[in-house]
């Protein structure tokens, strides 16, 4: 049997990131074998590794699969190949071998250089545009586009883990219900007062359970105090927080007596009508309707927030974006550059937030569900940070943290 | 302090369905007292009962609102007053006072005698329209519009719990990870085949863990046998049904063999990559690109499905429809009487189709998570089982059940 | 067919309470049939009701079983028979056909009289001794003991619903994760102030998660106001409180920084070591090596305790007690005329106490898991609440609501 | 500040198994240092890797304590120091600054050269006794036993990430609800017909689960297939599996209908009388009373079982060793040498059993509930798979595969 084999070359910190690890399993899991030229080591923590590596499989086919796979953990030819890049046949239309992007940083190798990757997000095509590269998303290209289509001329960059003293380096990854929340909610602030004292972006998804878990007024402070540049979610955290606001109840509970009052959800439709009466939430604010709560703070501050609509809504508010290609391109504009986001009780938002978010942006998450924070926590990165807590609870005491 | 009173009567299984127990409870609860006029018990298994209460509040208006939440658990005024209706004030808003309506089959007292309330769901609003009267969504309200603005004259018929032999008659509303699945998959089963044979409607609510957990071939097997007569989905299921059926994985996972490929994430944007090229689903099936699988078997039997766009969205494929106004309508025609609606491992399409179905309609839930078991199991109803289990060994379990 | 049939009396707020809706449904359910004597409905919501009822099936063995099922819901036979009571035939070891307890307050129709039942408890057998009545467990049985073995002469009293303005009253039963903690946690403030200032008895029964979610420092501010006068646990407790008094640790991780310690393994068996220098907790209290702490509080106060052992306990400590049937006496002696029993996220102490329980004691368990919380409150009274939250944030709130 | 430091060695599979990341981590988490004298990676799949590292600490306390915790990833120093032993100062203790074995492989460096230690488990100290080494638990040691205080003079050995094209090189450790449960069934198949082919000793951990879900035939066939060398468990899998021989129930469920029999709890009650009545399960069996179901075969087959008490058992049964430590020492005997250990639906009894398996034992979960399986394939190795599913389908799903 013949065999192909190719030198590649990898460089960072290898070891304690695991991408040394992942590398070589990944080599035998796809039935790949190895001979390692050199590995020099970092010889301290602050020392970045280095690895060349020959990879051998039985057939070119296999190996250019092999070595595609290999690339999105920061592997790269010692010999790069010039990018291979090939006009869209048809609007919407990638050609069949197209290269899908990572979450990760990434650079073409093109006309004998790298160059960086711009708009970086996972599941796109990279396309090269004026001697610049971009994500694209499928939908966004257009017919004659030109795209890349040999993953072996693109390197990756995944995230070092962290070393400094902040929470995400001692707590990434890591989910449990049996954990003390207050220490983790400590860090949280310390954080986040240093992300607001430098000008960062703080973006929060935020799901209905924040209200119904009594969390709205700890939001509501968080967003005076600064520590909120933007807000995710959908219809029901708007007509809940309205419904609070003007009826003081939630889901057809009491929120002061938590006793249900048997006709919630008839405030539910009556807080959606309110809104249709003034033509938006912003006009209903305006008009002096609204005088309190989460839209009220946001609209108050001019704060952007967006209302994506679902399958599931009532109403909905005229604010929701109905349309979901509008909605994510409302959702990406707001956590355009965002330092740090903040996902509370709401997988639906908060994947489709994930999915948009390059692998380096810090992310919390927050639910009661331990299987919700493991899926939202796994994003190929140390960067991220899971709570199993109660909602309501972890935001007033997060609130208190960090308040005046 | 002076009283106000008001005489009401309820008629039909009161006692066994449990809502002679919420009548009196919700009296109580909301700070009103009784007093039973009479009360005749069904003296046999058959028999309705009938009873007659008078209900005092402290005032008009307390005792208004009890009324009307009485009017939910079927209790109406003894001498019903008149419908008052009022007109919208605009396009999309109700008159203040709006009565809101529930998922029970309805009656209007109007000209002096009870009307049949049509396209009964939770939610509405009841607009009298040439003698008749309909349940509206707010948003379709015009300007104008005849709106319903007293809940006294309305009564409702909350649907008696079952006593036929079938599994909604024993297992409703019960929800538990520890029983035996298979009794109850023989039972559901049972039930499918008499549907079928009286010319019934089975409609599924089905997400991509259907594919993931191998459900596959045993859903294709259903269509193939007549169980489905419309699919209520998603974007993700037909991505991950055509990926399968293309590349063998989902998930980034080998179907075959349960290994991971390390490429699943591409596989995915060559699934929706692919759709594209021929412009939608039925023109990949009908060019002989998808041969086999859940999308094509509904196409090939030409089955109803609507694919509801959400924010979590990779593509979409283009017969995704993105926006919900217009899933909504379109998921509303599928379910159109429906006999019996399944609902599988998508807690965001089963809460939107459960929103828009009346009460007397059988659901059936499966899920692996009891928390979302028992969330969709609360119809206000007894025709809803749910049960906790692995979906993809349900289906091949009940698809084995009603073979050939 | 021949049919049998016998009348049956019931009494009590049997509407509200759901009773008639239970009696009802399990005649049909079992395949008999009833015909309605008489019922008086209470005309209000302070008075009784009263059914008389003829039952009917088609053996007099089922009958006889119906029977007795029903007899579990508060129906016993008009003309009552005498009670039939049987010797035991061996030690442990009851006659074939004895009567199995609810957890129900009891009497037994004996001498032509109704007479209490005694230590009433779930699952056990009922003996007569010296003219009085006992519920006695099977393993307590002596050979020779006198064992009731007839249903019909036995009749119950579900408690009913709480009526009054305490917490019970409207939160029984249900379940949340979505749900305003903040609101439940001031109610049961209330009501656990007013058992302390009545001179009730309020037992815990808390699992190691109070220790990791850092509730311990809140569970002792509670010993010290008063509001603990039992814990029951198990060795795991302890140890972690231990632990953490003594290393600053708890499963491996510094409850003060959150941070792994990486050898929280070697704390736990040093700490375990520590008790065994001493002989014992109370012994290392007294020589001043614990001086903090749940244990230190329990044992400084002088506030009865038990550890019961399990089949994963590390050491176990000289103070668990490692026989079952030793436990379970120690447990039944501490929750004696307990007012209420709290249980914090252990499912297997809190089940073990609970089967000791009868069910007029209330009950509130708190557990970040629903489906334990659903599992504990299932205790077929309305005297079970049920909290789904982080157990360290709920002690907390609650320690610092009912605080001086 | 003056700088302790000290020169260490490990060798093996380090970089694959994850070994190299997790010490370099854990000396930076720590506050350390590192220096990397050498590292000799293996140049292909199959050679081991070598480092040499140098580790240094600011206080010769702080480094003594790093190092114990690098022992356990397999650092030893390059000149390791005489084991150093002392004597217990009592019963049941051991000398303050004891080492706290793991559930590795281990030797121990003493009389100039490694000796292997006996008896593997966690969280034991090392005895010295006629020149070999045990472990030994603290409950366990007597006044003068000499146990090793030094853990600088152990080196441990982490089972390396298998390589083999068994179900445990892709699976290990990856947990989710989201996989199709039959692949892997089909794998697990395959690898208890290679244990049984080879005369390995598979041990079942079985929770009453297995009876409610309707699992109890597929694992009487996989005991009469010789696919059971021992089943470890509590009393209530015997109640329930007896109850349903007996009476055709299981939690007042009867397992043929799945209808609810109102009451279950007296035939839970009944079985156990049935068994007090003979003395033993094995009494009852032999008297022809118990003529099938899971213990019927294993005692028919003489496979030997431990039931061990709990606080939350009702009877229990004869059987049932009440005492915690007799039940531990019981389970010790049955799981010695075993190939796999199989966990069913039973968190208690498989955390017991855990605790007493060195790491190299293979292990399987299956629970329904994701968080039982994460925590119990937490065993710092990678042979533990986890499986999220229904027991009682799983189960009749492998009988299937297994089946003559």
């Amino acid at each position: 049997m013949s065999m192909e084999s190719k030198k590649l070359l990898a460089r960072g910190h290898l070891i304690d990131s695991g991408i040394l690890t992942a590398i070589l399993n990944l080599v035998v899991e796809e039935g790949g074998d190895y001979q390692i030229g050199h590995f020099n080591i970092g010889k301290t923590n602050d020392e970045e590794s280095e690895l060349e590596i020959e990879v051998t499989h039985r057939s070119e086919e296999r190996l250019g699969r092999l070595l595609e796979k290999l690339a999105r953990h920061g592997c790269y030819e010692k010999a790069a190949p010039e990018g291979v890049f090939k006009a869209s046949p048809a609007d919407r239309c990638a050609p069949d071998d197209f290269y899908s992007s990572t979450n990760h940083r990434s650079e073409v190798f093109s006309a004998g250089a790298w160059h960086p990757v711009q708009d970086q997000r996972m599941d796109a095509v990279i396309v090269a545009e004026n001697g610049s590269y971009f994500c694209r998303k499928l939908r966004d290209l257009r017919n004659g586009d030109s795209v890349l289509c040999s993953g072996e001329s693109v390197r990756v960059f995944p995230p070092a883990r962290e070393r400094h003293a902040d929470v995400f380096s001692f707590m990434a990854n890591s989910v449990s219900s049996e954990r003390n929340v207050d220490t983790v909610v400590e860090s949280i602030a310390t954080d986040l007062k240093t992300v607001r004292a430098s000008g960062g972006k703080i973006v929060w998804v935020a799901g209905p359970v924040v209200v119904h878990t009594g969390g709205s007024q700890a939001l509501c402070r968080l967003i005076q105090e600064g520590f909120v540049q933007g807000i995710l979610s959908g219809n029901a955290l708007a007509v809940h927080d309205i419904e609070r606001v003007l009826f003081g109840t939630s889901l057809g509970v009491d929120l002061e007596s938590g006793r249900p009052t048997h006709d919630g959800h008839r405030n539910h439709m009556r807080a959606i009508n309110a809104v249709n009466r003034h033509g938006s939430i912003h006009a209903a604010v305006a008009a002096g309707k609204i005088r309190q709560g989460i839209m009220y703070e946001l609209c108050a501050a001019n704060i952007p927030y967006c209302l994506a609509g679902s399958i599931r809504d009532d109403g909905p508010l005229p604010d929701t974006i109905t349309d979901m290609i509008e909605a994510q391109e409302a959702y990406r504009k707001i956590i355009e550059n965002a330092s740090v986001v903040i996902m509370l009780s709401t997988m639906l938002h908060s994947i489709g937030t994930g999915n948009m978010l390059p692998s380096w942006v810090k992310t919390i998450c927050v639910d009661i569900n331990p299987a919700v924070v493991t899926k939202l926590g796994d994003r190929g990165s140390g960067q991220a940070i899971g709570i199993v807590s109660d909602v309501g609870l972890f935001l007033r005491a997060l609130a208190d943290k960090v308040g005046p």
